[in-house]
Order: structure tokens, then sequence, then C-alpha cells
């Protein structure tokens, strides 16, 4: 191992035009999981079947359907359909949307996710963060009391762009974007949109009639607690019993999946004991508000109601950014967590795709914004659902509930259906996942801690805004910060590593061999001049002290993690060999990657930077080439 | 070389506090040079004189000067004022701002910056980019012509707001920021403006009265080709030769740096001679317009001008933010370049506060923003200044000019203001660069080519805007998509390398090396993800074509190039894990550096990923020590 002998070359890399270059780059960018595979080499009729099924994965496993798989299918169906019905007029209310348009919404979008959807586990309909953040920025400029109708046809609207970024960013195959919400982001975020929401639900909760129209911590429990005057006992105690009872039967959900059925139907039961109960004692004369008369039928058209011009296209256009890029967040992860439960594959791209289609299809059916919810999903999961076919189960139990049932509802109390929201919200306060990121990562943390202070304290849409500013300033920090490293030789071995981590490991007189762990470009080359040129000082120094005769000779860069350079990374190399000389100092490099070599090599100023006698492919190699010269010169340098 | 029998374990890395770390941290953010290095160890006495040499640079080389720099520095000093007049007064008409208020900038900022200033060659007054942008910010709100005190209030006012602005990057030690200007922004950002600059001197060298107020190539050109009818020809004919003249000259200079005092003489010579020509030929009655009368005096004060509330308080603001940083830029990066070139040290973020509190105190005494000038400090360099005391020399010289010349600029016609400042940004124009940055990178220069379009079709502000988010967007494609490389072995070495760079590189059956070359966090988990299972799938399929008995059994992970990481890259490593275990293989991780094994080792669920059987210090040990498992396994697999 020791001793060096061969000296191996760094090789040219292989030569590639600018176009192959990159079209290698735009595919990696934009392809990295190359969909396209399975096409190649397929005759036409062949190709054109494999296009119809991934565009339509029901094509795929249609016609494998069995009886068998029916049977799980209608199972799972009829459970999340007792808790989408619920679920449906409860966040519709969230939304500030009559209590319908959620059941509508969870009737049209299930099937067109059946046909263009490819994760089977995914239940579809309205979900809370969507209807919360849609209602709060829609209401910043329209009253959804004053002017219902155009507060509607906004709701319409922003769920047309919503689909059409989805499917935009599926089809020009941008879905990386979502990735800029990073876990942490999304734990504080969903904490903090728990909580928000939660607040919400003291007005039917404590039965207010007055509450405030704004959103922040402050002022709901300012405005809650200066209205103690409009508590109503009455619904409060049914609020508090049936939220213990909802609290309990999810808490044996979690607690036994196997017992699934019993936090799937508790909504369900509650809507209808309450009902019964307010029926029977005519509570609604008594203090208890109720949702009142509710029209029958199935989704009316809306696509007369979509608004492409006028005052209020702004803020419809940007809800529909927010809303569509939080709900495909939480679609694409509840997709992707539970296609590696069952280990089968989902396409980012195609299922952004499926979304967005159904959002744009449901805008012009009188749905507001869906997307898969991760806790039907989790409880369509546990009920066994086999495909997408139990979303048809679902929507075909909404059908029925839309064309015969809906006056059943009409003495359903309004203090029911803000037990539903809270407990269903509870579960997006995930505190084991903050205490572990608190545990690996301090920072992520505090990103965490902005998204849910910036959610609760200024608003849903500046909370997120702020995290993803802060967690892409993180990510810049680490290029404009790249670590760098000292490297010295592990005895006996040919291996250098980083003198801090390795202690056992020894620098070799005369060489200072550093390490850059970062592509060099523009925002860090006055970092690196500035770090390097310390440890030199500093190696002088010590020199100095110590009055060793081992004058530095040669800085060897391991460039091995220096991924890519750009024309400043360029000079720096330039600047960094010029500063180098005047100080006597020879620059080594090892190990260059291609496409920073060729680089290095097309600059004309740095041609002879990428000299043969200073380029080596490790730097074992390097050492033991060059200390053979410094046993020679260092003597006469000193006579 | 070969055969490895040592197996080299992966040390644990020392064991750091929270505290430790974050400190360590935040030194290398906010203090890579160490600027107190030469604090430590010593009496309080020398620390105070070194804190005050510190902040006042001129402590540490007023006491050596002597008569022979002097001589140097008063040639010198009076070479960058011969062109400091003519430029000053040009500039503030740039900038819509009476003429004497580029003369007032030109004394008392370069008094501020000897003091303070620690770079050798600035010479210091106002410059063409940030005169432009703050001309033409403030148009956007308030008219110069219709309004000029008010409009001289917010020009002090912006300055005040660029100086506390520079000064608080320098004080907080975030000079970092200007390093996202990168070269290839800066130099299609300069074109740009050169021509935007250029075009606003039409008024001037065709003599048109009525000049359109915007400033884009379209407008203007328009505009000048719709009133031909107010061209006059004595002033285009004045223009046309002494435009000829200055371009000759500054030629000559750039040849010949030795003649410089050619070039820096030309401007005030002309000014001369035209002012001479205008007064004999009576010429400002035949249609050659002149500056004027010029009020006496030095800077009055003009603090009671700044205005730190009102209606256009936002746009004061912005202003001073965007020409601050732009020269700021300006002002380091020659700083910079001649520091390099006399080999001494400039510390960035000190010369930030230098230029800012020039700044502020310049907002009081009736100066615009400054910094140091590119074209005058070449001058000042090339007449061989010694130190900031030619700065003295030229204040001094304004102020002469100040107290008893100003009658004499009473005919100078405008045309030769127009001519100086176009031969001044022609400079700005650098198309070797261009050409150089074209060569190197492609995606620089489409970053290049937004920028001088965007300055020039859409605005000064916005096109740099632009061109600096493409410049993020891009550094953060590289972290979406990070380089990753699958290695094989050199042919009779223990060295691994990319097997696309090195054709002798050879792959080892039942083995996946691969190398990821970047952090791994949120934005590019996915990614990996997609992008590993795709080369194990090729493994696959190749495996399955080939008939090989060599069927996948290792994927190892050469972690030294992966510096960072966050929860999202601890639960990529995590699932990384769980989905090749599910598929009989075993992860191998080889080298990581310290703080990525100790955040891997923190998370609970992952601590049993750095079992030390899967843990190597080098690719090539660890493919030895594992290769032998495989001979003795696979075939009774296949039996």
């Amino acid at each position: 191992m020791g001793g060096v002998e061969v000296i191996h070359r760094v090789e040219e890399p292989p030569k590639r035009s600018t176009w192959q270059k990159l079209k290698g780059r735009l595919k990696e960018t934009f392809f990295p999981d190359d969909p396209f595979r399975q096409f190649k080499n397929q005759p036409l009729k062949h190709r054109l079947i494999l296009g119809a099924q991934y565009f339509f994965p029901i094509l795929q496993w249609g016609p494998e359907y069995s009886f068998r798989l029916f049977k799980s299918d209608v199972i799972s169906g009829l459970t999340i359909a007792s808790l989408a019905i619920p679920q449906g007029i409860s966040y519709a209310k969230l939304a500030n949307l009559p209590p319908i348009v959620g059941l509508y919404s969870s009737f049209v979008p299930p099937l067109v996710y059946a046909v263009l959807g490819s994760s089977r586990d995914l239940a579809v309909g309205p979900v809370s963060i969507a209807s919360l953040i849609l209602g709060s920025m829609l209401r910043q400029e329209v009253s959804p009391s004053d002017d219902p109708n155009l507060f509607l046809q906004l709701a319409f609207s922003s769920t047309f762009f919503a689909g059409l970024f989805q499917a935009s960013l599926g089809i020009f195959r941008l879905g990386f974007i979502i990735d800029f919400l990073s876990r942490a982001t999304l734990v504080g975020f969903m904490a903090g949109a728990a909580i928000i929401v939660s607040l919400q639900q003291l007005k039917s909760l404590l039965g207010i009639t007055h509450f405030t129209q704004q959103m922040g911590l402050v002022p709901v429990l300012s405005s809650v607690f200066h209205r103690t005057n409009e508590w109503s006992w009455q619904t409060i105690l049914m609020g508090v019993c049936f939220l213990v009872f909802l609290l309990f039967t999810r808490h044996i959900g979690i607690r036994r999946p196997k017992l699934f059925w019993i936090s799937a139907g508790a909504p369900l039961l509650s809507v209808i004991l309450s009902t019964l109960l307010v029926f029977a004692f005519k509570a609604d004369k008594h203090g208890i508000s109720v949702i009142g008369k509710l029209q029958e039928g199935l989704n009316p058209p809306s696509w007369n109601m979509l608004r492409f011009h006028g005052a209020h296209l702004g803020l419809v256009i940007k809800t529909g950014i927010v809303t569509g890029i939080i709900s495909l967040t939480e679609g694409i992860a509840v997709g992707r967590t539970f296609a590696a439960l069952k280990n089968y594959q989902v396409d980012g791209n195609k299922e952004m795709m499926a979304i967005g289609i159904m959002n744009v299809v449901g805008s012009s059916t009188s749905c507001y914004v869906t997307t898969g919810a991760f806790s039907r999903s989790a409880v369509n999961h546990n009920a066994g659902c086999k495909t997408a076919v139990s979303n048809i189960v679902m929507a075909v139990t909404v059908m029925v509930t839309l064309l015969f049932l809906m006056p059943l509802f009409q003495y359903t109390p309004n203090v029911i259906l803000g037990a539903i929201i809270v407990t269903a919200v509870v579960g997006l306060i995930d505190i084991p996942a903050a205490y572990s990121i608190w545990k690996v990562d301090k920072f992520d943390f505090i990103v965490l801690l902005c998204a849910f202070f910036g959610v609760t304290f200024i608003s849903v849409q500046n909370g997120l805004a702020i995290a993803v500013g802060i967690s892409i300033f993180k990510v810049l920090l680490q290029i404009t910060r790249p670590k760098t490293m000292m490297l010295g030789n592990i005895p006996g071995t040919g291996i250098y590593r980083d003198l801090d981590h390795y202690k056992e490991a020894i620098t070799t007189p005369g060489f200072l061999i550093l390490s850059i762990e970062a592509p060099v470009n523009f925002v860090n080359t006055t970092y690196l001049k500035e770090r390097i040129s310390r440890w030199i000082e500093e190696y002088e120094a010590e020199e100095e002290q110590t009055k060793k005769q081992s004058e530095l000779r040669f800085v060897v860069l391991d460039m091995s993690a220096i991924s890519a350079i750009d024309t400043s990374g360029v000079s720096f190399f330039k600047d960094l060999r010029m500063t180098l000389e005047k100080k006597g100092v020879e620059l080594v490099l090892v190990n260059p990657l291609g496409e920073v070599l060729e680089k290095l090599q097309r600059a004309e100023e740095t041609k002879d930077i990428v000299k043969s006698d200073s380029l080596f492919l490790t730097v074992g190699e390097a050492v033991s080439a060059l200390s053979s010269t410094i046993k020679f010169q260092v003597p006469t340098d000193h006579v």
C-alpha cells in the first residue's frame, strides 16, 4: 500500500459536442426517471397501447380487475365515503363556501382521478389546508357573506388556475418545484395551519354569532374572549361531548389499525346522533345553530362562472398557485408514502397531470380544489383498498347522498362539523417528527419554527413564504461557504483524510493538502480565496514559530468533490495559481472531474494550469511524486 | 497497490457540543478572513492601537508617510482631478441633478475615504452607472424638471440609505451578498448600461430640446428619429469632433499606459477648448446649449433635506439599496483588482464600512452616491499614486474649483459633457470578457445576455434582477440535480473513478459503485431516489440480457463529496436502505465526512445504517473486503 511507484495520469474527458452535453443535462433535469424507457424498441401498435396506458392507468389495471379485488374496494370505498360526507361539508364551510360544494367536490374529482391516477390508495376530495388557504386568501378582497355569488365564482376560478398550474408542472416536468417545500417547512406549516383551523372552529364550538374575520392567533383569541356573552352552553356541552368521542375513536384507530372502522365511522355516527338529538329536542330553537336546508341534485355545471378577467384576476391566479402547490405537495406525498408501503411506483409528474386535470374538470362542475387527503387515504389503505375503484365507490355513495339524502342534514348542528374538523387537523401536529428534526439538524428546526410561528402569527401564505425563503437561503449559504478541509496522511497508507476528523492523520512537510467540497462558482470564489490564503498564512506562521526547514512548496488541491465550475471558478484557479507563484509555491491539482477539467482547458488563460506535471489522479500519488523534488531542492534554497 | 489487506476503519468524528459547532459555523460564515487574528495575545495598549488602525487605516500608513510618496501622490491627484471635474459635472447631469452636485460629490467623499479606506488606488467620486440608476429610479415618481427641489431631497435621502445599507453589510459582515452578482451578470449589465447611458447622451450630442423621459433602447431611438427637425448641425459638428478626439486619446491611453496623461487630460482640455470656442463665436446664440451660470462656494449642509417619512420613502429606500449594492460592487471590485496588482490586501467588509460611512456623510453635505470609479482608479494607478493622499489632492483641487473657477464653466457646451460620458462608458463594454465567457460556460453566457437585453429593453433594475435571479436559479439547479457518477476500478490499482470519464475503468460484478457530488438535502432527495433506482434497474436489465451469474449484491455509495446532510437527507438514506433490503441488496457507505456521519448516527431510525460492517474508508477496501463474501454466497443462491 504505502509506496506508490506507478503514476496514473488524469485522462482527457471524452469529447462531446455542446449539443450532446446540453441534451444530457436537459435529460437529467427534466427526465431523471426516464419515463419513456419502456417505449424503446417496441412496434408502433404496442407503443400506442403503452402510450394510452401511460396517460390512462385505468387501461393498465382495468383488464385484470376481478371480483375479489372489487369486494375489497367496495368495503374501503364505503368506509371513506362515511368520512368524506361529513368532512366534505365541514371543509367547504372552512373555505367559506356553501356546504354542498364540499359534497360536489367529493363526487366528480374522485371519478376523474380513478381514470387518470396511478396511486391505488389515494382517497380524493377536499382537504383542510387547501380549504383554509383558499378561503382566507379570497376573503382578502371579497366578503363571502356580502357577495356569496362572486366569492363562489372566484373559488371556482382559483380551482381552475390551481389545476392548470398543477397540470403544467407535470407536463413541463417541473415537478421538482414542490421539492423546495422541505420536510421541516411542511411539519411546521401543517402544525401552524392546524392551530389556525382549530381556532376558526371556536365559532361553531362555542356558538359565537359575531366572529372576527381575521385568522391570526391573537385576533381570534381576543375576539373570542371579548364575546363571552355570546357563548352558548348548550352548544359547548354538545361540542365537548362529541369532540371527546371523536378524539377517543381517533386514538383507537391509531393504536390499532385493524379497528380503523371505529375512527372512520365515528364522524358519520356523530352527525347522525347529533342530528337526531337536535331534531328530537328541537335544540335549534335553543341556541344550537344548524346547517339548514340544502338543495338536492348533482353538480350543476359551473364553466360559465369562471372569470378570466376583471378586478380580482391577480388574486385568483395567486390563490390558484398557492393552493395548487400546497394541495399538490400533499397529494404527491400521500401517493408516494403508500406506494412505498405497498412497493409500487407512482410517477410524480404523471400524478401532477392527473391531479391538475381533475381540478380543471372540477372547476367547471362546481367543485373547488381537491387532492389526495392524508387522513382519508390512510383509512382507505387500512380498509384494504386495492385499486382506484374505491374512489368510484365513494363517488357513487356521495352521488346517492346528493340525490336523496340531503334533507336529512337540515338539522345537523354546526358544532359537530367544527368537532369533526378539529379531530381531523389534530393529526397534522406531528410532535415526534419535530423532535427528530430538532435532534438531527438544529437549522432545520429553526425553519420549522419559522413556518409554525409565521403561519400562526402572521398569515398562512406569508408564513409559508418565509419558511421556504429560509430553507433556500440555507442551501445557498452552503454553497457560499462551502466545506473545505485540510487533509493529512493516514500513516502506513496512501489515504488522505480530513485532519480535524481523523486524529491519527499527519501533515506532510512542505505540502498543504486541501479539499473543496462544492462547485466553485461566483458565489463562493471570494470566500475560497480568503480561506485558502488564511491557511497558507497559518502554515507560514507555524513554520516561523517552529523554525522548521520545511517551507511551503506545494498546495495540493483535491478536486474530487468539485462537481462543477463556472467562469468565476475558472478565474479563481487562475488567480490562485498567480498568487501562489508569487510566493514560490506550486499549485497541484488532483482528480478534477471531466467537465471541470474540460472548462479549465478551454479557457485560454488557464490552459497552463492543467499541466501534466502538476496534475495527478490521487493525492497519494501527487505527494509521493513531488516529495522527491522537495528533498533535492530544499537544502539548496537554504545554502 | 492492488490487493488491500488491512482495512482502515472510519473514525468517530471528535465530539463537539452544539454551541461549539454553531460557533465554528458562524465564524466560517461571517469571519472567514479572521480579521482579529493580529489582536490575539497582545497587551491592551497595543490592542487599542491596532483597533484604531483597523478602523482608520490612515493611522497605519500616515506615520510612515514621506515626501517622496507625496510627490507621486500630488501628480496622480492632479491627474485624476482633471478627469474628476468634467466627469463630476457630466454624471450629475446623467442623474438629473444640478451639475454642481457632481463637484460637491468629488470633494467631501474622497476626504472621508482617505481616512477610512484601505485601498491605495481607489479614486473616489460619482460614477456613471450609479448615477444612471439613481436618476432613472427616482424619475419614476418625481419629475426632476417639475420639482427639482423634491428630486434633490430624494437623491440625498437615497444616498443616505445607500450608505447605511453599505455600512450595515460591512458591520454585519454580510459582504458575501455582493458575490451574488456574478461576473457574467456584471459584464452583461455594464454593457447594457453603457448603451442606455450613451443613448441618453443623444440629447446633448444632437442638440435635441424635447427628449423622451424614457430610458429603453426602442423609445429613445424612436423619439430621436421622430424629432430630426430639432437636430442642430452646429452641435453635431462640435460633438463629433470632440468625440473623435476623446476616443482617440482614450485609445492611446489604453495602448500605452505610460501615456496615461494624454487620455486623462483630454476631457479637461476638451472642456476648456470648447468653452473658449463657444465664448469666442458666441455659439450659445447659434443653437449650442451651454451649462449656464453655476453658483460658487463649498458644499452646503443638506441634513435638513433628508426625508425619512412621507409618500416616497419606499422608493427612496429601494433606490438606496439598488444604487448602494451596485456602487459597492464596483468599488470593491476596483479595490481588489488593484490590490492584487500591487500585492496588498483589502478587507472587503472594512471597505464596505468605509464606502458606506462616506456616503452617509456625503448625504448630509450635498453629495450623491459615490464609490471607487474604475476608469479614474486606473488613471490614478497609472499616474503612480502611492496612498489615499492622491484623493486628498484631488479633493483640494476640486475645492479650489468650487471656490474660484465656477464662472469659467458658464459657457461650457452640454455637448462636450455628453461626449465625455460616452467616452467613459465605452470602456464598460467588455467584448473579450464576453467571448471568454461564451467559450468557457454557455449557461453563464445566457445569464450575460439576459442582463444585457434586460437592461437595454426592459429597465436597468429589472434587467439586473432577472440576471441575478437566473444566476441563483442555476446554482439551485446544480443542487436540485446534483452530479452523480457510476465508478469503476482502474485496472491494477485500488482507485475507482467515473466510468464515463475513464474509459479503461471496469465495473466489478455484483457491485454498483456510486458517488454523489453534492450535499443531500430536501431539494434533491427525490431526484437521487429516482436516479439510483434507475441505475439499479439498468443493472438488473443488463444482467438479464447477458445471463451472467452476477446478480447485484452491494450498492457502494462513495460519500466523500457529500459535504452536508439535513433531515430529508437522513430519511433518504433510511429509505434507500429499506428499498435495497427488499431487493436483497446491501447498502455500503464509504468515507462519510464527520458531520454527515454524526447526523446519521444521531437519528434513531438510521443508527443501524452506519453499522461497522458496511462502513469503509475507501471504495477499494470496501470492494476487496466484500467481494470475498460474494464468492461464497452467489453459488448457493443459484443451487
